[in-house]
């Protein structure tokens, strides 16, 4: 077979894997912001009818897989896999969420770029001839990463403007060959990205680095520019990290201009909201795909775009002990339905 | 493309995929075990010249992948992808062993399954037709994973008979297409399967219905039986494990022999080393096929064997908060070199 690499970072599917449903489902806070309309279902109670937020996460990630599948028409038994992941130690949101599913199961852990992660390995199973339909999601939850990573909530810690805060929620997709959706036609994949920035409150610092990496190697591996998308779109730098990456590119000779935005960005309203440098976690760039890009790519509004999710691969041991923030960020080229429905 | 599925969760693929190289390297309790002669390396000092079990994991990670790929006569630039995960929080063993590499990266979380999960998804990159090579891996550390998991070492808690001792190690696989050396040939991906175990002491019992119902899935799709294989080796149940494996798969009907065997039962002394129930851990698979399988395979001593890395797919915060721990197992049909070399 011939090779499906077009550079030393990128492969190009042989046939676009089509996006065949995408379901969003979020909490309150998310539910106030500008996408609310977007979003399929939101959900006012943070704990989601369970007794913990490790459970209500799993809830999310449960339902919201579900109902990607019932979008797209299928049932869970047409899945071939399921790829997931989350911020919880082992990835518990994803692992309890779905243990109902009774479906081939990759677990992944890729930070906040898992749904890039997930999105990647999917279609290129699919490209592969592995699978016909695979469930593709990713999770997070304010609550239960706050508890984890900072300060428990209820200390009531000051937090810097720096920090971000970690969108509630769970976004999935079904990847599938044929049938009517935006495509994935080419994925980038990242590499690990460390220049030594220590501090937890200031993750789009220690992610830009990565994002700036991903998109300069993609334009490399492609020999396209800014200008050849309508949206290039990290996943959760917020206003500091997106900032930082056009001045990083902007060094390598690289510009970006406004068409380069972050969901960490879009999915709060910061000045109304509250929440400093924008939204963060694996649901940041899941929900804001799944809900507003999609659409957009559904409506024909974006025809191109590049879609990156960007990680910090930190714990809280390796932060204990010293360790900087490596970051990473997994791109993928996504790109309108075609005109005739097939 | 045609279809690669054979089955329900099998697919074969169309070319077998060489395992150009693998490496292993233990620590001193697997140094005086019966397999002490396949490891590849073997240190002494637990810390691995680290200040903590943590960064001596990520030490064995980055030391031992190496390794594979200088076995390989390859060089980590040659990488188009490396595959890796472990036990610990945010698979930080992972992350900061592999973030030297500069190599796309996906990081992975299937708990003590994390090697096949790796190799699984490494050939079907190549298969594909996305990778010419991918490094594949998985580590684990006594002390990091009692630590995280149990309690800590310096409190000299009992351990119960049914408890399995955690390989330190790490075990890594070069995948390519072309070259000489064991193939693997089928992959078969395993369910989340829950049984209600709660006991974070006894993860032979949790991990075994995902065991059978792995084994019993690849036999359906493929139409085998235990007959059509040399060894069927699971990842790290134990004796005890292993035992409820044969007793669960005798009531479907299916008889396992002595040709069914699991890595933690082969990798300790259980009367010399007081390792209880046996080994176990992401290390516990993969430092054994790495070090014994593979050299047995290279002999042509087995000419085809089912592999099947186990996870107990749990975490510290679900065991407290009263969940159960569901397991989870990656088959790979794994067969000798051609006669010939290519």
């Amino acid at each position: 077979m011939e090779t499906k690499r077009i550079g030393k970072q990128t492969v190009r599917l042989r046939e676009p894997v089509v996006i065949r449903a995408a379901a969003s489902t979020v909490g309150p806070k998310e539910a106030e912001g500008p996408l609310r309309k977007y979003f399929d279902e939101t959900v006012e109670d943070i704990f989601y009818g369970e007794t913990t937020w490790e459970k209500a996460e799993s809830h999310f990630v449960e339902k919201n897989m579900r109902l990607a599948v019932q979008k797209a028409d299928l049932l869970m038994e047409d899945m071939d896999y399921i790829l997931c992941g989350d911020l919880l130690n082992q990835c518990s949101g994803s692992i309890f969420g779905t243990r109902q599913f009774k479906r081939p199961f990759f677990g992944l852990f890729g930070a906040c770029s898992t749904m890039g992660e997930a999105m990647s390995l999917g279609a290129m199973l699919i490209d592969g001839g592995f699978a016909k339909y695979v469930l593709a999601g990713a999770s997070s939850h304010f609550c239960s990463a706050e508890k984890q990573f900072r300060a428990p909530l209820g200390l009531g810690t000051q937090r810097p403007p720096t920090a971000s805060w970690t969108v509630t929620g769970d976004g999935a997709v079904v990847l599938g060959k044929g049938g009517y959706g935006p495509v994935i036609t080419e994925i980038t994949t990242g590499k690990t990205v460390d220049m030594g920035i220590t501090d937890a409150n200031n993750m789009g610092a220690a992610m830009a680095p990565a994002a700036a990496d991903l998109i300069l190697a993609h334009f490399l591996d492609t020999g396209r520019s800014c200008a050849d998308y309508d949206a290039i779109v990290s996943g959760d730098l917020g206003w500091y990290g997106r900032d930082l990456v056009v001045e990083l590119l902007e060094k390598e000779g690289c510009h970006l201009d406004e068409r380069y935005t972050d969901c960490g960005i879009q999915i709060f309203n910061q000045r109304l909201q509250d929440t400093h440098a924008g939204g963060s976690g694996c649901a940041c760039s899941a929900v804001t795909f799944c809900g507003y890009y999609y659409k957009m790519l559904m409506e024909r509004k974006i025809r191109r775009m590049l879609f990156l999710p960007t990680g910090a691969l930190m714990s809280q041991t390796s932060a204990q002990q010293g360790e900087s923030i490596p970051g990473i960020a997994h791109g993928l080229v996504i790109e309108c339905p075609p005109k005739e429905e097939k």
